[in-house]
């Protein structure tokens, strides 16, 4: 799996969630992660999550690192999903390791109670995407800004990468367990 | 999902890995985690990691913490791995909530650089499900009474109940998605 | 999975087919079955089944029963069918045991000679759907009113109840059987 | 899907219900509901549900109508008892066609309060396969003979046909249906 | 698998890729492979291959024999691609038969340095898709015409035939195997 | 995928068809295509494709070309087929390029009508596999020895190595090309 760090600035639009994004804007041709930072402001129609799309949310942020993943594999719903949380974890492990104790709740991060993260995964007929991303400046929601921590874009290459090393030892994992017996068969 | 604590004593041998261990024991039809305390000593016969069996490796602790985790719904070796290492990351929080800052590698947690857990998974035709299991009192290895941490049961009723949560959660999350565009069409 | 019986009246015009319909009408976030009642009204661009698009089939009637199914689990067209024909045969079975004895071609059920149903199930990316609806009321084809039938709305709630329970026994009947060998080895 | 008569009497002993015995016995390489008679007695390492292992149910009959399915296409768990269902509907139906009305709960039909038939479904990881056992005679049991049924080989005939026809129309709808688009979008 | 030879002219103009419509021109209900002559000139929205709608790449031809294969057994990316290289490989087998040897890249063919085809494949959330054509007349590429062979015609009907022999043998070789064991155990 | 070429002589036994092999072996933790030479010898136990356990054939070589292909991503039996029908015309147009035109029927080649190579494919739960093999000098059937062709050395790498890149080159094909639209709509 690659992970990609996109040095030029990359306003989130929610245009980024759907399939084929890497491969359009970067000429990617493996599953991957992209990396970048940006504001957020996601109109109604780019909404994945019809929770947010009937409450009419309004889902945006000055500056944010975003996080997106593509996975050809296995396009499945709930696959997606379980490699999401994957991701909410890693973030959340990469700010514990430096020394930033966050709490995680489903795909959300919380630090001091106040939300530092937005996320959401769904699939196409080809891919299943996931976009996380975490607040570095934000008027109304916690931020990396507020939790003194200055360099997202170092948080950024770490979370990223580790997604992808995970994702490469899951596959070497598989390469190496036989089936299961029945019990007591 | 139902998570089930057993109340009494289960020594790991790795029979339990094997699928409908929770419908043989305890009649449960669900999918299901397994919470229970017991030493740990799997013979070669029921190893399911190759790497483990090849190196003939001695896998045992006098007591532990089990957690067995069934899932029916896609019996797939690359699901039964994302959900591994998110229970391995679900223990991990829960130890943070307790005070006690581990660091995970894959599906290992580690506490002052030594090893505190052992874990597979894998599949049948039927199911696939995951051992998770920690050091409660072990020589060797790290484990929970050198941490300091004296309420194993209480731990592992949290974990239990969270992984419980978290699969349940993701399946709510699942069913407000809509499903992905593809980029520029 | 949830059955839902709706007491307002719904008339389906197809949009109902769409996934994610449940979530947005009445926040389920489970495999469901609505039964509701309403006219039918199929106009073109929603109907599902190409045959009756290239016929342009109008599809109506002023007062129907109707069952919206919908899977999250596997969203495959071939097991939307197979779910398909065990609802129409769980209808059939209802109105057997009120002393209707109907018969069933496929998805479609027959009293007299006369057609008493319409069906349609498809998928797509993130759910399965079906509809079945069943004629309380109409001129053209057999109805529950020509069949003497008063109380549609029991009729609705038995099917809708029945379909419901019969997915979770298939579930819990899964967790219980053991793989396959194969003849002779 | 062929459906294929056996004129010879075979007793069922769990053995047939293995992946590839339709090939291994009659050369079949086509999804295939194989329809024979002949007593049933199941010794216990061929019992597929865990329940009757457990109970130690002895299964046994002297004379029954067997149906051996199997497909090749999906080899889900969760496929397989949705077509378990629908079998066992068909033989329902068969019945109430020649004047038999019997009632249906999950996978076991009844006649008078007395059950009528047994079943199993399961899968390997190369096929999935369903046994549906209707009783001909039977001491401890309800029977076609007691119900006064005479034409058991008809009935045979008719409930395998039955069954093909339907898998092959399963087929032939689901390569008209277009996918689903999502509500309200 | 169907072959269907069309006898009229029919220019491809990347409306043919698209799910269904071998049920919409010609009522199919089987998977199948329909194989025809015309020009060929895909505009920019019937493009499939990103790559070729971010180049803008003109794919046009005078006089080409089309192949369109639809499988709706397993509606995924991956498989349709293994069956988009052995639909090339056929083509190139039964040229070569002929006594002309082309070359294979992935899904191109080759003679003489000059490229003989065009392909894509891909899948909707019903059935995948196969598009392959082979020059007749072409201008600026090579061509049939150009390798003197004149009976497009007659290679397209052995084309279109073989190729659904071969899947019609593969799904019986399917039907005969048993399923691995695991190495040493 | 990694293509292994072994320099040591392997006899192969059938064993080696068995999941896991490439790791215990090797300890590959990839999808792979292990190319060794050596004699073939399979006994009953070992042969997966029934029709041979069923007439006792004896599959025995003294010398062959081994091919043994293992995939992690997609244990389907479909899937294994379809590859395994690649890997055949794989070696059909290796042969091809070196100036032997071998025919190809379903999976075996043949030359001045001798068979020439032995197949099967299947899968476990959790890898499918492929054994490919060439006769190098064989007695009874024909041999690239009787076709005059010396370096089996060198063919084998050459087959091996165009097999793992078809894979690659599949993978990154995928990963560009966006879901299909319906016809008409």
């Amino acid at each position: 799996m690659k992970c990609m760090i996109v040095e030029e600035r990359i306003d989130y639009d929610g245009s980024q969630i759907g399939s084929l994004w890497a491969y359009s804007r970067f000429g990617l041709q493996d599953d991957s992660i992209v990396c970048f930072r940006g504001a957020c402001n996601i109109p109604l129609k780019h909404m994945i999550d019809l929770e947010d799309r009937i409450h009419q949310e309004r889902i945006e942020s000055q500056d944010m690192i975003h996080f997106i993943a593509e996975h050809f594999d296995v396009p499945s719903l709930k696959m997606a999903y379980a490699r999401q949380r994957l991701l909410a974890c890693i973030a959340e492990e990469t700010l514990k390791d430096g020394g930033y104790i966050v709490s995680r709740k489903g795909d959300d991060l919380f630090y001091g109670g106040g939300k530092l993260s937005i996320s959401i995964a769904s699939t196409s007929a080809v891919s299943s995407k996931i976009h996380f991303g975490i607040n570095v400046e934000c008027e109304e929601y916690m931020s990396l800004g507020k939790m003194g921590l200055r360099d997202a874009g170092g948080l950024m290459r770490q979370i990223g990468e580790r997604y992808a090393l995970e994702m490469d030892d899951v596959e070497k994992d598989m390469r190496k367990s036989r089936p299961l017996e029945v019990f007591g068969l």
